[in-house]
């Protein structure tokens, strides 16, 4: 019986199997012609670089991954569209029966990772290892992608709140994701309704600019407003005139709300400088015997401007952000690959005319060094057997190497499906945000500022950068 | 009796009527409580930048937006949710029997659209056409972003051919109305099975490196590959060495091929300089013979690298995009809006600190005029009763106007839904595509280029500019 226990079926997707790049398809009948489809394959999942010129990733994705495979085969009308592509009657006989038999370790949802650390190990058979390789790699790189420039704005905030606006112009369904991600990265809400309902993470609203004008004067719209929702009332001020018209009238509202025993909960300034009418508006609300209203900002804020918002000393409580963490901005895509490790348990390497391209090969796992206090020091890639990996060295200069053994070791990655079947209860959004708050604590402070990070160390054992460099040369012989 | 008639559910969305802000609901609530849950309301959709700091925009999304609002209504676990959230009784009731009964008029799916123009003119109920909003927003703005960037790929590519590649890298299941708006676009197939699958589009796709490297050696994988597909095998050679050895075995192949009565049809390089390589590949292939087998280039392309492929006389056939086509890349949004026009019939404005954010009121049609050659000269906006719009005025310059009445004029906007219903046969991306090619063929080369593009004309009438300036004069005296 499944271990996946969801109350809904939380993803979109109703053919998971078929969520693939086509030559994933050809080359799994090329493997099925060839007679070799018993034949193993171990696959690595990892990316090259930080996104958004950062010094970390909040891997994130997991859980989506692991309840499509939870449900994954080919099914009659995706068999009779393959049969008109063309695909082989033998090849589509082989997949109505095809279930997914893999077994995965992987980091955990919201884990704290790093450029070229594997952070999934898929081995089976090959032709499921191929298949596989596209909904791992759609749905760990948007997710892990989003839930790293949530966690980015939420640590330029501090103790502020920050929201997510972004459904709007997120990358279309991706939206769902993305608000999900945005929680595991340490957002506080989210305006996604849809995201709210399936994943059980918290939902943020109140009004936009239509309510208001909707109503003949503003006074009147923010009057309504208090009155069906008096303990919930955030009023967006900047409908026609912020300082003139907007401030004055949630003022106003605000008087009236506690003769009724209520309070107002805060103001939103959506245009305009927003440090210059954060100010001004603090000022009038304070000067009202205001103070315990909130101030809300929103229009294309990312990390960096809360940043400087804040530097600023703008008296801002709670930052919504939109499409700048929907959609990633400056970095929309994370460029995580899936690579071949091995088959049949032999080792397997991919040259490439770009030298930080060549890949790793064999069987490997990967360990997390932490200090006495706790805090990270450096991953390690080592063999998976008889590898102590005592000494890590730099991928591509291997004089560059650090002696590990007075650190505490970890591993990095577990077991979350064996056989085709999930292992491990599915983590929820709010569980992963919890864990990777805890985790990223243990993060020193340079690898998270924005401008030049200092780089984490991520080596690789001797007996790995032995078995590279053998195959490599083994190659380039041939 | 539905219009909608398609063979398979394309869309993902099991819960379009919570695919929604919060505050879309928690304002439709106010609406009800408010008593005025039968009002009329007029939105626009409408965006105010080009997107790739480009000329233009094709318009997409449409028929999933339709697909959509077909299947509109608010089911027993999302009321159980909002429930849950504190929405009232009452307005919980009301949501049960909810069905839409809007009117939408909009521009046709693949028609090439410029900023500020209305493209959805949607009337109805004022709770109903609130809760369109995001729903809205999130698929004609991703979708038309998309079918953009591919259509300035394409543009880029000229005769030669463009794929998508880009599932992997796209923003999670955005990915799927990535590849169909790629379609809509100008690109001719994908690498993505699941939207081959929903929206008959053509897939495209042959080998990864995993199949080389899962062979001994690299003959035989190509040897292999070209067994099984004897007559669409575009060889991947740059596994190991593209010179050295890549292209010398696909040479092989190819004779071998050859002498079986079948063609190579082509080889990929995916790494290092494209134009150094291709140039060197063609002259080894050329220098074999192989003359017909075409060349098949990918790795981070987008417009402007297919563009300077291109003018260094690289001998490319085949152009295969991915991540830089599926998620926007520079711009990874467009600003498409939803404004409130009109309540009741009484026009509507939103005043800004942005004067270029200050809203159209009313309710509001669209003009195209042509020269007599058919070529598109401008856009109007007019107001829908009585406004001959003889003459049209920059929306910020009024000085700025001319007079098109020597122009064809064709209104952009039609019926799409009446009541709640749609109305039209719902274009298939194919067929929308070619709408989209036989459009942008009508406008002029200087708005298609990719460095400061000539900015296409769109104005208001007099009569809107009247009324505009009116109620912004009233709402400042306020």
């Amino acid at each position: 019986m499944s271990l996946v226990q969801t109350k809904k079926q939380t993803s979109l997707l109703r053919h998971p199997a078929i969520y693939t790049d086509y030559y994933e398809l050809t080359m799994a009948q090329g493997y099925y012609l060839a007679g070799r489809k018993d034949e193993r394959a171990c696959f690595d999942y990892f990316f090259r670089d930080n996104p958004f010129d950062g010094g970390y990733v909040v891997f994130a994705g997991l859980a989506d991954l692991l309840e499509l495979i939870d449900d994954f085969q080919f099914h009659e009308d995706e068999i009779q569209y393959l049969a008109e592509q063309g695909f082989r009657k033998e090849f589509l006989n082989y997949l109505r029966d095809f279930r997914l038999q893999v077994d995965i370790d992987a980091a955990k949802e919201g884990e704290i990772v790093f450029p070229s650390t594997p952070l999934l190990r898929v081995e089976g058979s090959i032709i499921e290892t191929q298949i596989l390789e596209t909904l791992i790699l759609n749905i760990l790189n948007f997710e892990s992608l989003i839930a790293t420039k949530a966690s980015r704005m939420k640590y330029a905030a501090g103790d502020k709140k920050v929201l997510d606006f972004g459904l709007r112009r997120a990358q279309g369904y991706g939206g769902i994701q993305a608000s999900k991600a945005a929680i595991i990265g340490g957002v506080e809400a989210t305006s996604n309704t849809y995201s709210s309902f399936v994943h059980d993470i918290p939902a943020s609203g109140t009004m936009a600019h239509s309510w208001i004008q909707s109503f003949d004067d503003e006074l009147t719209a923010f009057r309504k407003y208090a009155e069906f929702y008096p303990d919930d009332c955030i009023l967006l001020v900047d409908t026609y005139s912020t300082l003139k018209s907007g401030v004055p009238n949630a003022i106003k509202v605000a008087k009236e709300l506690e003769e009724k025993g209520h309070r107002l909960k805060g103001i939103r300034l959506d245009s305009g400088d927003l440090a210059y009418f954060a100010r001004k508006s603090r000022q009038q609300l304070d000067e009202a015997g205001l103070d315990y209203v909130k101030i809300a900002v929103s229009n294309q804020l990312d990390e960096h401007l809360i940043k400087s918002l804040l530097t600023q000393n703008a008296p801002i409580d709670l930052f919504g952000v939109g499409t700048r963490l929907a959609t990633g901005n400056d970095s929309p895509a994370l460029d995580g690959v899936y690579k071949l490790a091995s088959v049949n348990n032999e080792p397997k390497l991919k040259l490439s005319e770009n030298v930080e391209k060549i890949t790793l090969p064999g069987r490997k796992k990967v360990m997390r060094y932490s200090d006495s206090q706790g805090r990270f020091y450096g991953d390690g890639i080592l063999l998976m057997e008889n590898d102590p990996g005592n000494v890590i060295h730099h991928p591509h200069y291997p004089a560059k190497h650090v002696n590990i053994s007075s650190y505490q070791a970890e591993p990095l990655l577990s077991t979350v499906v064996k056989n085709g079947k999930v292992q491990i209860d599915i983590p929820t959004p709010i569980e992963s945000a919890q864990y990777a708050k805890q985790r990223l604590s243990k993060l020193n402070e340079e690898h998270k500022r924005f401008d030049n990070p200092h780089i984490y160390k991520v080596g690789i054992s001797e007996k790995l950068m032995d078995l590279r460099d053998t195959l490599t040369q083994k190659l380039k012989e041939n």
